[in-house]
């Protein structure tokens, strides 16, 4: 006797305007690419088309670094990726934490054996240069600096370059999160001397969920090829995910890698090229200036200070007297506005206003202003 | 400086007809399902659906396991989702291996710490359930048996149930690999005792890759429960996934769904449950009982013996003087068709012909004989 089937229709989502931290809105154009036909992981046409996705990511991560691809999972297994690779067990790792994912970038470094070192900053504040200093002039031995460059849970943007600058001082490799910065503001991998990188697809980039874009140097490939342990994780191990996607040689199965949203992320890149990195970050730039001048025109505060503050993610103290929830399902219910509650420590006290790739424009602005005054 | 676009067209994926092991041919109405417009992975339309998901992948699974949902990657991090979870350091495990995904399982085991047991079979071969009793003969502190119902590299099905009644007999868990069998032959876990199974979407569900079904008992549970030592793995750790995915109390951020990938899902689950279970297994075996008998007719011998031969998954020995790689580039340039190459030890000797999910048809049928007869 076999179970029976639950009488369960097709699903139709609601059409909503997404500006909290993330997906971001889509457009229909990259939609429309993923439901085209699926083809095989080993085809032809589709290395080929894994090849270009690579020259696309080096392009918006600003890097000639040849390892550079989209890991076959959400950002957070970009993040592990870097981190398994990355970290031997004994390793000494400096930690910046200044929000949610700081906090999950020291799990990580916990997970793999790692011994952490953690440097703490206020939430909302940037990651301080001098407190990392600080903490690598008491520990010399420290053989990696992990930091978020633009903390999604608080809308900060930290100074990636000085930050790099003081690890490879001394001797030390970078891994940053840069799941919120990139194509949104400037990410100068090479520029500024970062090892390993990663991101994700659903946010500056305007795709769906689902894929982490991620970066190694030549100087964090010989960390992972002197390991003296292998790596934790199978799936992540890169010794193997590289006899598929290092494009070198014969490629070899390793995974089955996810086509159609491949097919979504590569038509996102294309549309960042046809539109320009820095056309791109001045956009988001126009659309935050615009977005702060309605909130302050309505008294509400920001949670970073202006010169931290990424344009992209706009963290607000929710005004006094205002039910958190109650205000942001009116938003979704009456208005299909989708914005972000607060993580962690914020949450109940702040919102996050995404502007995000497609979603930073200037009918979203109008729009999100309009709809926050109605429920205020 | 930046370093300029490279300019790069968007892709148009030629049309396949793909009869290799994974992906399989997906029906417009699952791409369609795809491109529909994205929502947030916290949205209560998309948290509705994600409790049917959880339903439908309960009938395919014919289980009534409460954690029963799919992992946001491909299979191999189901397989590692199951393993991470449940073989803590000096777990002395039962691997089986009769083809490459039985290797794989091993690498798994070896990565979590674990004490690995091999029992070995032929390749073509089903495990031997004397074999695995014979290891807990030897072993009696042995605590997971690991074994891969459907062998996707040889095409050889093993008897799940007897493997799973010795486990259980012996007070061990089974981990059972089942993506080439789930919606294709009969899975059925309860029935079965399996406490701890993953599958992939591109397979007999007909979904794209990039999502891994995976359920687990309560006896599983309770084993993580009892873990002494953190899961290695942050992303895959069930005690976090389940804030998102147990539906019990308020759903936590954990990681951002690949949203549009699950639309792609729940329209292939609902198909399944349209056409039925039996009647999909049933049509699976026909179209199989077709293929072998166009085969035979051309003197081409299987690699599985009949009474182990999965019908979803035809491996072939390659004629004697014909090109295996010449062949199948001219079946994929002349005909669009995508068969699959050997692995393993099976490479440049098998072909492996699939017949999943909505490829399981007619008109596939004909055209594959008529291509191979082409080219042969």
């Amino acid at each position: 006797m076999l179970i029976s089937a639950p009488a369960i229709a097709s699903f139709q989502p609601p059409k909503r305007i997404l500006m909290g931290p993330g997906p971001s809105d889509v457009p229909q154009r990259i939609l429309d690419a993923m439901a085209r036909p699926t083809i095989g992981h080993l085809d032809p046409a589709f290395t080929d088309m894994m090849e270009q996705i690579k020259t696309l990511l080096r392009y918006v991560f600003q890097t000639e670094n040849k390892l550079t691809f989209p890991v076959s999972g959400p950002g957070s297994v970009g993040m592990e990726t870097c981190f398994v690779n990355l970290v031997e067990p004994g390793d000494k790792v400096i930690v910046c934490i200044n929000g949610v994912f700081g906090g999950r970038m020291l799990e990580n470094v916990k997970r793999c054996g790692g011994v952490p070192v953690v440097v703490n900053d206020d939430w909302g504040a940037p990651v301080d240069p001098n407190k990392v200093a600080e903490a690598f002039a008491a520990n010399p031995d420290a053989r990696i600096l992990a930091f978020v460059h633009a903390e999604t849970s608080t809308g900060a943007q930290s100074d990636a370059a000085s930050l790099a600058q003081i690890a490879r001082r001394h001797g030390a490799l970078t891994i940053m999160d840069c799941v919120t910065s990139l194509g949104g503001t400037p990410v100068l991998l090479d520029q500024w001397g970062i090892d390993a990188a990663y991101s994700g697809s659903q946010k500056c980039l305007s795709c769906t969920p689902g894929l982490s874009p991620v970066s190694f140097s030549e100087r964090a490939l010989d960390k992972i090829r002197q390991r003296k342990t292998p790596v934790q994780s199978w799936f992540m191990d890169l010794n193997l995910v590289l006899g598929y996607w290092s494009g070198e040689g014969k490629r070899t199965y390793h995974h089955t890698a996810p086509i159609n949203p491949l097919y979504g992320l590569h038509e996102a890149l294309v549309m960042v090229t046809e539109e320009g990195l820095e056309a791109s970050w001045t956009r988001h730039r126009a659309q935050h200036d615009a977005l702060r001048a309605g909130l302050a025109g309505m008294g509400i505060r920001f949670v970073v200070d202006e010169q931290a503050r990424l344009p992209q993610l706009n963290a607000i103290y929710i005004p006094d007297g205002v039910d958190d929830a109650a205000a942001r399902a009116r938003l979704l219910q009456e208005f299909n506005l989708e914005i972000g509650a607060g993580l962690g420590a914020l949450a109940g006290k702040v919102w996050r206003i995404g502007l995000m790739g497609y979603g930073a424009r200037k009918e979203n602005v109008d729009y999100c202003l309009k709809a926050l005054q109605a429920v205020l």
